[in-house]
């Protein structure tokens, strides 16, 4: 999980027989999600962690865009985008489903999902040029708010979490650090998420997050390394 | 399938019992891969076409966003994005499936689908800008012809056209129309895609692919509409 980045020079470590393997990189939302569903459904696997500033030239052999998260296993070719591994997994490990059942719920799901996307990518423009209005990312999660409130159950998914509660989560994760990094901007009203409040304090006591959950403190201290343009993905690995 | 596309002061025809609805635009490619899925099932559906320049105000309290393709039933709201439409039709209806049955296959055929979004992306931003390469969009159907050469099947989905043939359709049944539109700017290199060229007549000639085809003329008087500020949604209505 804390494994070393490896950059150019490095070699690919063997895949492990009959395991699947994640690429992943330790502060990336979307490999994040992957490592969720992973982790929810107790699939085994093992990680390689990728430094995305310097990828190795193996790295596009297997994968020929480079991209993070991807999985791959002996018999088949690297796959790539976090929301179609998740979906592929869900579907090929039938353990503890993720998705609703009901493909209309699914589809529901999916949408809010999509929506989350603009939410996020909002989240980082802010955080970069700073010159956008704050308010469409907590008009955005008005959405969240009044949809939690409407289905009363402690997580999107009812009583553990589902697939959208993972797939918006590693954001939500992130939203303390953001407090760190620029603390005059990112400045959310209280009690305005009531729900999305109880749900994170829930969410933080997942087993599956727990695997991952990264303090605000570090995330702050990547973010910043990045946007001083020296990234540091090493910082966990003792 | 060809009529007035409704807009502001119009009225929502009733939903008929225990039908699907389609909220379609003639000329959009995203509406046309939800008619291809339901034509292509076989599904029964009723179709109202929406006037996007001037979108009725009933249509905002169906669909918040406005979006086009959009679904709904009596007893359920609206969904939109059509590939989560697709999906979402492909689950419920299960006669004559889609998607792959192999997990691991729909991801690929997913990804794929992904990586064709950029393709037609990059088409509109040629069409409309112009000052950017027509390399990658070449680029990228080059991918295209190799997949059809790897599996060498008619259509991506063997036999017969599965969900990634249909999900890429409306994008290619428009290509001739761009040479109509802007002839000295879309040049395809002859003899670069024989696959797709093959794979192209045989989709022309698909059922489902039948019901929604229109004439490049016709795409072609669209798009230079549009681009003139005055979209003519109606061409078709007799």
């Amino acid at each position: 999980m804390n494994g070393k980045h490896l950059g150019k020079g490095s070699t690919n470590p063997p895949l492990p027989k009959g395991k699947l393997r994640l690429y992943s990189m330790r502060f990336c939302p979307y490999a994040q999600r992957v490592h969720l569903v992973l982790d929810a459904k107790k699939i085994p696997h093992d990680i390689v962690n990728i430094k995305l500033s310097d990828k190795p030239d193996w790295y596009f052999q297997r994968n020929p865009l480079g991209k993070v998260p991807a999985i791959e296993t002996e018999s088949e070719d690297a796959i790539y985008e976090s929301l179609i591994i998740a979906d592929y997994l869900d579907e090929k490990y039938p353990q503890r489903p993720l998705h609703p059942k009901d493909p209309m719920q699914k589809a529901k799901d999916r949408i809010l999902v999509e929506h989350f996307s603009k939410i996020s990518t909002s989240i980082y423009t802010y955080l970069r040029d700073g010159d956008d209005s704050f308010d469409p990312i907590l008009t955005g999660l008005d959405l969240f708010e009044k949809e939690l409130t409407l289905r009363a159950t402690q997580f999107f998914g009812g009583d553990v979490p589902g697939m959208l509660d993972y797939m918006i989560w590693p954001w939500i994760e992130r939203i303390d650090s953001y407090k760190i990094v620029a603390p005059e901007k990112f400045v959310i009203p209280k009690d305005r998420y009531k729900k999305l409040s109880e749900w994170k304090k829930a969410m933080k006591e997942d087993e599956a997050v727990k695997v991952t959950y990264i303090e605000p403190e570090f995330h702050a201290q990547f973010v910043n390394s990045f946007k001083a343009g020296n990234a540091n993905y090493d910082i966990l690995v003792k």
